[in-house]
Formats: structure tokens, sequence, C-alpha cells
């Protein structure tokens, strides 16, 4: 984006054809459409659902990948021989359907062993385990082809303050990253880290709970590049924030390496609603961050679709997610592509932002005495911005109502 | 902090009197108690307050420092003449009291030329204007022999999608940034930068919402070293994040630059309440974190007298903020001590995770056995964490009901 | 709605004119698009509004009615003559326009002496002025044949605990509103009150903070038949609620007087965003249950301008609120329309909720064997609820995407 | 309080002895201490919890009351006999120990049944049920001595606009309570009705989600006296509310039937940490406001111990709710028998809330030129409320600190 405007990789036309296919790179967590519906005050209501199955259902739908905890597809505790025919039973579902595992995980947070976290727990025996069981995820990832590995601290934190010397604990976490980062690089697998950020839940209060947190941490780490983040819509709104500006920064800093997709309406429980229930405005701005940087990621959809659905209600609410992006990929393209919106922008200054404040640099700022001086502050203050038109709008294309 | 459990700097034996001196290094904004008490819906219900005057107050209240921006001292728009008028009085009454100046910073809000932002502005010679006003405002600062330079980007945000292209306006802020820097660098300067982050309030949403945000931003400085943060107490509540474990991130990073310590009950608007009152646990636990650190900045409290008070209603408060510090110091400083304390410590597993998780390495790791293969997850998962317990005899010496 | 999927007040057929017309009812605030910007960081970016203008120019845009303080139009402490000039001109602008004004409100937030609130200050003096102030509103309201009067407590609340006496404060309360009702009674005026709630902001916490306890309250009222409820958008959402279910429980009782229409992104600062900015897609259901109960008062906007804007800022912005109202009123209704949603509002058991429980009373209920002892529970918990699918449909007509 | 100053009721002395006693009414559930650790993202922690167990450790710890789910005492779906001998060995523990049942309730929330609500399902089926299995645990209440039957709706509610008509819903809701105050008045027991808000979770939102729409829906029903509500401090909090202004809302209507003691940390998931934790001040000011208004209900701990803890943590854990009411209840004394308190009350003009506004009638009122003519606003506006100055007094009391 040169002039601030003009899109710089420009979406295609805008079609009415809203049939997923492989070339969205929309992919799904195992643990999203077989979610059984167990909440805190309430039991399963509906049965497990096969991995198997699972990928020709997606295949189906027009997903192009499936991701995975290593305990999604191998129980906690298998044998060295059920583990291996369950990787090569999935294996196969992948090659008859041609779905790839863009993305693999690690579950650290099931089973009690992991109750004070995994890579920060007290017990240093646990925080051993873990790292052991997350370089065997890591094997699972690399031999199922993933190229980013996820990782979700979701017991990384603590619900009182003496519990967790946060400074300590991030000591810990770092300690943690370059281990396996050494892993990986000695290994040379084609693989790198996604650090997943949530700012509470199922802790009272999780380390590393904004995608900006997570961005700093990473900067204190042995191979900074291996690392970058894999935000998440209701993660980031849970906490008020606007997600659209957490991903950009993410963007500018170079490290979205993996989104995830869904919907939350605000600050309160992880609701992990489909993509396009929440708050929907965000949603728009969000594809559009997305589009227009030319973020070329898996689309990826970790949501939870309600436990009032049986069956039928867990695959429409998984067509409902690719649906809400294929429509919103739409209409911001439409919305960029809009000459009365490149008028609106102008004159809401968006290609003066563009341009730099100082190209002079200091000695020219300092002596240009328009630039203070002679500066009418009192004029420039009233001139208008004309945001509210522009944001009509973006509503209007958001609406279909141009 | 070696052992995880035996503070590294111990706090003086516990004293009962809460008298404030300067070696406290308490601290004031010349804008905290000297606001008026305009709100969003009413007037002004206190006259302004002369600066000189609250020189004197703080002084005999015991606090050491105040802090200031530009357009606190100098009225925006003054003359030349006024201006040196201005801080030359000013400078008389800090020699008289003995009061110093540890932070300075710049007013990129009231005017309404900054309506849409400073740095960041779409308008560029708006962010001309807002460079050079901060310019001055450094040397400013440091003729009045401040340290830290607190930059608060107010108005830097949007309350609206399309207004605001947030990697566009990174872009302006790391130029702007990077051009401050320069100008301390070539001016020799001994000041440094705390960057003071903000969710939203005024804007709809801020840039650099919370402190990890702004930690993650001054990696992609050119001088990184000059930059640190001012995380401020409500601020971050406002995103319901656990305000200590953002200065524990901050000061593992290296970059508590500076603090704005007040009070704020939740995800609200911006309370700016006196320190003590709102989350009165989370004030324990940050004044630990800050005395355990060995911090030696000033205790700085950013906040804004409630607008039913009047003068004595001001000094009151300002005199709470330093009692209940001190109190808080008093008694983060006895549980720290307490033997009971330390034996909870260590059942808890502090002791524990202050020692490296895989001190023999990634091939050691992997060789143990007992680390994996032999471990007994379903027994480790079973073993009580003694959190509780440790949480109430923390709240017990809170309490002072030891 | 008799069969719970029929609406009881069917809306007209889709029309894709936008233009508003007075038929619609849409009304504004003197202090809406009269708003200057003031901010509790920010000076007034924008000149006074001349409420004559005003009028004219909402007119123009295709309102209604327009709304006020009593300070709106007469500034706080005129004298008589100033007082009924100022009634004249506006009144003879209301003439020419046809501009109606359904509702007028007292001001008891501005002023120094509301600091600690009007019915409900600790000073017995504050309170007997803002009673007589409000008494001379309603007469006010009265002469320029306002039918509502609303009351929002701006200020009935407090920052700490032992500042204000709750169960005192709404015994004044009681005592304040009785006292009204008593007057419009003997002074047999066509007029009825509207309680606004709101949790927060300017004070730290609002007695009757929620649509819940302002109903609650009006209960114990002497004359409950005067009172209803002003339910804001923004301010219900401040607290995290749903707005279309607070309207709803409003409509349930018989208590929505009128309704503040703006846009709010949760628990934050109050934005007064204009309607459609914010929760879009509980602007949908909001509509949604205005326009299906056959709710017929004021569809009134009070939102602020952002202080971004200028004068065109400020009427593209009105504009807006009313566009995006009537978007959402062709989108439910083309969506209650619709044939597949009353499929999937059959298939999702809305017209079994419609149904009485226990039509059979008490013992037919503890006679029917089927009702429990022979109630196949299991099974019943593993039928779905299609809330997905038909979620589905509600979204893809609110973006017209059906 | 008839001055507004000194209690109606005066707390005892101050005592140092912290050992609860039954006098003190402390009571907890049994699915408290029995919670297995179960949550969105992991498995138990804890092995069940005997019944009979809890009762004798209960009334060990100091306890005088055990409350209980239908469910937490009889297995879902349990014959007859089973369930018989449950509530005899329960009965005999209860004998044994002194404890008493002062509150028991209904689980219409755990089993998948009731995954879309009890008394609003959709399911016309599964709302007769619902009926059913409450009016059996009205029998069971009534079998063990409670006088207090809670109700939590803590699935009436919904994810998305279109799978509740919450007019409907409230419908049913109102239909379902007639029904079991009709129970309980035909079979005459002594049994009235305490219901329990919540704004959110494990639905998107919840129907009654505050004090104040239980409040209001009450004096809808045919018996309302009948009807009371139970508070919890979590969920009034999670939407950010002032708990004990909800509390004394709820007295001033006469309408605290029981409550729910617990601590949050603002708007999250439901934390139901033990009493004390979270927000401190809020709780000092609860217990101030039930013991001054001479509440003489259980005091009910509706908590979960974290699940990092053991069955030692559990218990310690419940131990500490009651301390920390005890050490609270012995500071809100302390605050309200301190001399310099009640100055400072005067001086903020609580007595004088306590009078009326306008004991002389509107007429008098209106006659009163004091009252406004003459009545000099700015001046009264430039006087001080003298709160900062009560609320230090309050922490110095809440933090022993006087």
């Amino acid at each position: 984006m040169t002039d601030g405007i003009t899109p710089a990789a420009r979406p295609g036309p805008g079609t009415r054809d809203l049939t997923p296919v492989p070339g969205d790179r929309f992919s799904f967590g195992l643990w999203t459409v077989g979610w059984q519906g167990r909440d805190p005050f309430g039991d399963a209501t509906r049965p497990p659902l096969d991995p198997v199955e699972t990928v020709h259902r997606l295949a189906g739908l027009g997903a192009y990948g499936v991701s995975l905890h290593d305990d999604d597809l191998i129980p906690f505790g298998a044998s060295r021989s059920e583990r291996e025919a369950r990787i090569a039973r999935f294996r196969a579902a992948l090659d008859r359907t041609g779905l790839v595992v863009p993305m693999a995980t690690v579950n650290l947070f099931t089973h009690p062993v992991f109750k004070d976290g995994g890579f920060t727990a007290n017990d240093r025996g646990v925080r051993r385990y873990a790292l052991r069981k997350t370089l065997r995820a890591i094997d699972l990832a690399a031999a199922l082809g993933a190229r980013v590995f996820v990782v979700w601290g979701g017991r990384e934190g603590a619900e009182s303050g003496a519990a967790k010397d946060a400074r300590r604990a991030l000591d810990r976490l770092k300690e943690a990253f370059d281990l396996l980062g050494e892993y990986v690089t000695e290994q040379r697998l084609d693989l790198r880290f996604a650090i997943e950020p949530k700012p509470n839940e199922p802790r009272g209060d999780l380390l590393l709970p904004t995608v900006g947190h997570a961005l700093a941490f990473i900067e204190r780490l042995e191979r900074p590049r291996l690392y970058g983040v894999n935000p998440e819509v209701g993660h980031e709104q849970m906490a008020g924030l606007n997600f659209p500006h957490a991903v950009a920064q993410a963007l500018w800093a170079g490290k979205l390496f993996h989104i995830d997709l869904n919907g939350q309406n605000g600050a309160k429980y992880d609701q992990d609603l489909r993509f396009g229930a929440g708050d929907l405005r965000s949603a728009f701005w969000l594809v559009d961050v997305l589009e227009s940087a030319g973020y070329d990621g898996p689309r990826h959809f970790d949501f939870k679709p309600p436990r009032t659905e049986d069956a039928d209600g867990v695959w429409a609410s998984a067509a409902g997610c690719m649906r809400n992006y294929l429509i919103l990929r739409e209409r911001t393209a439409a919305f960029r592509a809009d000459p009365r919106v490149r008028l609106a922008l102008r004159a809401a200054g968006l290609d003066e932002l563009a341009r730099p404040t100082a190209p002079d640099g200091l000695p020219g700022l300092l002596a240009d005495r328009a630039a203070f001086e002679e500066f009418d502050a009192d004029r420039a203050g009233e001139r208008g911005t004309a945001f509210e038109e522009l944001d009509q709008l973006a509503l209007d294309h958001l609406l279909g109502a141009g």
C-alpha cells in the first residue's frame, strides 16, 4: 500500500459465489467440530467424532486443511503401536481427500498433571514432562507436514499473587521456547512456532495475555526469527481490545504466522462462536487487513459449535464460518474498489498518513518555521476529518446497502 | 531472588511510621492535584492551582518529586518571555523546597489540533507540529533535570476502522520515536523515554493498548535501549489485565523506566482514583514486585482527586496515596519476612520455579527416562499445590490479621 | 405474536428507499448534534450550535422530533425574560418546520452544585434545588408539548463506599419521584416519566445501574403507572448486557416509554457512537424487537458525533443514524417474511416456546406420567436445536446476502 | 439507621477470636467443596466427595449449615429406594453434627436435556420435565427443613438472537414460577423462593441477568411475596456492577432472602474464588451493609476451591471463606464504632442524606424561595464533600492500620 489508499494486493473481482474451495485456505481444528459440549456446568451433549470422519466432512465442505493437538489424534498415554496405527489411518484419510495439516499443536492443559501449567508449573518434574510431550508433538507435526507449531499456554498463569513469581515464570517460559527452538534447528525441521496469547481462562490470569505481550516476549528469545504469534479473535476481545489493530501490529512486526478465527461478545468467558457471530464490524476490518496485507497463511477456525447443536448443527456452524469469511472478503474488496471510498479515504487523509512525516530529517524539521512557529494550530484544529462519512460508506458496503 | 523465596532486596524492618519522606521517592504530576474536575458531563468544580503552590504543598506532605506536561507549567501558546518567567519562578520553588522533577512529558491531547492524534494524525502538518512541540518539551524536561520523558499517545487511535491504517500509523509512530531518540542522542541529553500504554479513552481504541504492545513496539525502533515503558495501574486494569504481571514482564525485559500509580475499578472509564482505592489485593502484589525487584525509580501518582472534593479533599487524597503505599510496603515486607510464609512458599514450589527446568540441556532432557517414559503423570496430577493456604497468609498480612 | 413465529405487527414490504420521513418517528436531542467535543482530555473542537438551526437541519434530514434538557435551550441561570424569548424563538422554529418535542428532560449533572447528585445529594439544600429545577423543567416540557419526561440520574452515585448509603439514597430517590408524580397528577399534565439507567460514568457507580434495577425501583413508587424506562443502547452494553433482552423485558413489563439509540463497543467509557456503529448484530435484534412489538414511541438518537468531525461530519453522522435504522428495519422485515426463516424458527421450536407449558395446571402436570416418570431425558438431550442454522439465516439477512 | 450514621444493629465489640461458630450462620453448598475441578479445558483433578464426609468436615470447621442441589445428594435418575437411602444417611449425619439445611435448590443445567434451558427451553416437553424435577426438589428441600429454595436459571438464555424470543421466554418463566408458588401454597410449605441472577455463562446471555432484572420480574408474579433474590458476589461483578449497591437495593425492596458469597476479579469467566479473594474493598462494604441492615439469613459460600488444590487445599479454602468474613465483620464494626468515623460521616453529610428532602410536601417546597429563587448554586457547588478523607478512614480500618 504505497499511497495509503490503493490496496497493494488487490483481491479479485467481487463474486457472488460463496462456495469455499481449497484455494481459500480454510482450515479447522479437530477439536472444534469435535467438541462434545462439556462446559463448566454441564455434561457432554454430543458423542465423540472420529478424526477420519472429520477429514472427510471438512473436505466435502471445501476446507483445505485440518489442524490438531497431539491428544486429538492419539489418546493421552496411548501405546506406541496404537499411536502408529492412528497416524497411519489419519494420513490415509488426508491422502484420500487431499486435505493438508498446515498446523499442529500440543495439549498442555487437559490432564490434571498440567493444572498449574506446563512450561511454568512450579513442579519441575511437570515442566520436564511438558517439554518432552511437546517435543513428541513436534515430531508428530513434522511427520504430518505441518509448517506451523502453535503453543497456547492455557494453564501458564495463576489465580493468586504469591502462587506464581511472574519474572521467574518468564525465565522458565523462555528456557522452554529456547529449547524447542534448538530442537527444530538441530533437527532441521521446517517448522516455526506461533505463540497464542490469552488473557485468562482457564487460569485467573495467564502469562502473555495479549498479542503485544507475546510479541515482546519473543524478542528476548535466542532465535527470535523462529517465533511469531497466533492471535485469536475472541482472546483479544475478552480484554476489550481491537482485534484488527492487534493483527496489524503482528503483521507490522512480521510475526503473523497463523490466525484463529471465531466470534466473541466482549469481556466474558471464552465463547468460541463461529466466525461472523460476535462483533461483525470488527470481523469486516479483520478480513480487510488480512486481505490487504496479502496474508497467505491458513484462515483457521478455532470455534466451538454451541452445545445446543447436534451433528447437523455442527456442520452447519462450520460451513457458516467459511461462508461468512467469503461474504466479508467480497464486501471488503468492493469497499476498497469503490471510487467513492477512494475519494473518502483521501478526504480523511489516509494518503497523508502513508507519507513520512519528516523526510527532511531532524535538521529539516527543526529549521521549518511552517512546522511550528508559523503553524496555525487553532485553524488546523477546526478542520474536520470526514471519518463519519467514511465509516458510513464502510458500513454500507458491509451491509451490501451501497 | 536466587532461591525463589528469599527477596533479593530485603526491605527494612517493618515500622509503624507512615509519614512519607523524600527517600520514599514519591512524586506527583502537576495535573493530578491540579485537576479542576471537568469531566464529560460536568464543568470544573475547583479553581486552577498555582504550580508553585503545588510544589510547596507536595514538599510539605513529604513527596520528593513533581512531574509535568509542558502545558501544565507554560500555557499553550505562551510567549517566550512568559515561558522563561514561569520556568524561573517554578525553579525557584523547587530550589526552596528541594523537590526535584524526575519526569516530564508533553501534552499532545488537549488542544483541538490533536483531535486525530499527534505523531499519527492523518494530517501531516499536525504530525510535524506535534514533533516540534515534543522536542521543545524535551528541552524543558532537560532544563528541569528530568531523567525520564514520558510519552502517552492519548489520541493516537481511532473510533472507526477505515479512519486509521494501523500499520501505516505504526510506521509514523516509529518514525517519530526514532527522531526523538536521534535528538536526545545528538544533544547528549541524559534522558530516556517511557511509553505509556492505554487501551482506549479518549479515542475508541488506542495504538499500543497495553504494556505488552508497547514493549514489542520498542524492539522495532532504531535505538531500543533509549525506550522503556511507563505502565499505569488503571490503564492495564481497564483491559481486565493483571497489573503486577505487566510490571513483572516490563521488569523482566529491563524496561520499567517509570510507573504511574493510581486506582481503578475494572473495565470502565479511566477513573484515576487515589492509590489504594480500586483493586487493593492487586496493589499489594504491585508493591511486592516493585520492592522485591529493587525498582529504584519514582513512585509516581497519576491520579485525579474526585471532583466532589475541595482543596482540603485534594490534599487529603494526595496524602492518602503515599500513606497507602507505605502501609502496603510494610505489609509486603512483613509477608516476605514471615517464616510461615517461607514454608508456605516452599510447599507451593516457588523455590522449584526458580530452578532451571533443563540444566542438562536438550540431550540430557531427551535421555532422561524419568522425565517422560517413566513419569507418573496421574500421580503428579494428584499432588496439591497449597496455593490457597499461601494466598490466605498473604491476605492475612495485607489485612494485618496475622 | 400468537404462534411465536408470525410477527403480530408486520412491517411493510421491504423497500430500498432509505430516505427518512416524519412517519419513521426519528428524533434527536439538541445536545447530541450540539455536542462541542469537550472530553476528559480535550477542549471543545466545535462551536456552539443554535437550537433553531438544529431544528431546521433535523427537519431537513427527515426527523420528526427534537428533545432537550432545560439547559440546552435556556442557559443555566437565565433571567425570566431571556427564558421566555428563547422559548418563543424555539417554538417558532418548531412551527415553521413541523418538528415536535416528544420528550424533554432536566440537566442535573453539569453544574458543580450537582457534583454529588441531584435527588440523592447528601446536601439537602442541593436536593431541594434539584427538585425545584426539575419541576421547572417539567413545566417547560409540558409547554413544548412533550409527552415523556426523561430522568437520567447521571450523578446519583458514588466513588467510594461510605460516601453514599445506598438504602437511604433510594429512600431519597423514591421521595423525589413520588413528588414529581404528585406534581404532574395535580397539574393534570399528560406526561409520563422515563427513568434512564446507566451503570457508571460520570460517577464510579450509579444507582439504578441497569434497566432491571430501574424497573424494580418503579414498583416501589406511589404511582407506578406514571413511570417507565428509557433504555440506552450503550449504557446497558457498558455492563456487557444484552440490550435487546433488556428492551424485551421492559416491553414485557409494559414499561418501554422511550428509547435512546446509539452505538458502543463493550465495557469502556460511554462512547455514544452513531446508531449502527458498535455492535451491529445487537442493533439488528434491537430493531427486530422494537418493530415486532409494535413500539410506537420515538426512535430517539442519543449519540455524540466524534470530536474529530466538523459541522459536515456532524450532520453526516446524524443522517447515518437514521439510514442505519432504516436499513435494519428493512432487513429484519425481510428476515421475518422469509419462508425459509419461518421453517427454521419452527425447527428451532419458537412456536413451542409461545405455547403455555402447563395449560392443564398443576394437577394436570403432576398427573402426567409422560412429563416425568416416562420422560426419556437422555433422548430429549440428544435432539439438536438447529439454532446455528437459524442464526446464519439471520446473519445472511443482516448482510443482504440471502 | 435513623440518623444516617449510628448503626441500627450495632455489632458486638471487636474481638480477635476468628474461630467460626454456628451462631455466625455460615453455610456451604455440597457442590462447592465437592467440586472436582472439571473446567472447559481440563479433566477432574479431585475425586468425588461423600456428602456425609462434607457434613462432618463443615461442622468441624464451625459452619452451621449445608445446602444442596437435588442431584448433589441423589444422583440423576436414581431409583426410589436409592433416593430414600441417601436421604436417610445424609439426615443421620445432620443429626449427629447439628448441621442444618437452610437452603436447597434444583439442578436444571448439568444434564444435556437442559442444554436449551429448563423453564424456558423451546422444547415444551423439557419445560414440563424441568417443572416436575423442581417440584420434586421442593419436596426434598421441605423434607430437609430448608426455608429457602434457590432457583438459578443457569441455562435460561441463548447464544444467538432468534433462538429465544425473550418476551415469550419471560412468559414461560412467569408461568413456571407461578406454578411453583401455587404448589408451596397448596402444600402449605414454609418455603420461599430466592431467584439467583447471572449475566452469562454457561449461555451467551442469560435472562434475569442482574439483581435488578430479577427484582423487577418478581413484581409480575401472582404471589410476589413468596419470591426474593439470591445475589452472588461474582455474578454481579461479572457485569462490572457494584455488589453492595445491588444488595442494598434488594434489602431496600425487602427481598434479600439469601446470599451467595465468593470472589471474582472483574468481567471474565465465573471464578467462584473463596470469599475475600477478588475485590476486597467491595467485600468490606458488603459485610458492612449486611451487618448494618441486620440481615439474619445464612452467610452462604458458593465458591470453587481452585482445581490446583488437593483435599487439604479444599478445606483450607473453605476455612478461609469464614475467616475472611469474620475479619471483615470485625473491621466494619470497628469502623462504625470509631468516633472519628462518625465525625467524618457527619462532615460528609450522611446524616443529611437520612433526612427527608421535602417533609413540607410539594406545596412547602414550591413556596420555599430559599430552595430555588434565592439558592446560591455556585456557592453550594464549591463546598467539598470530604469523601476522600472518609474513604481513607475506611481503608485504614479495613487494613487494621488505624
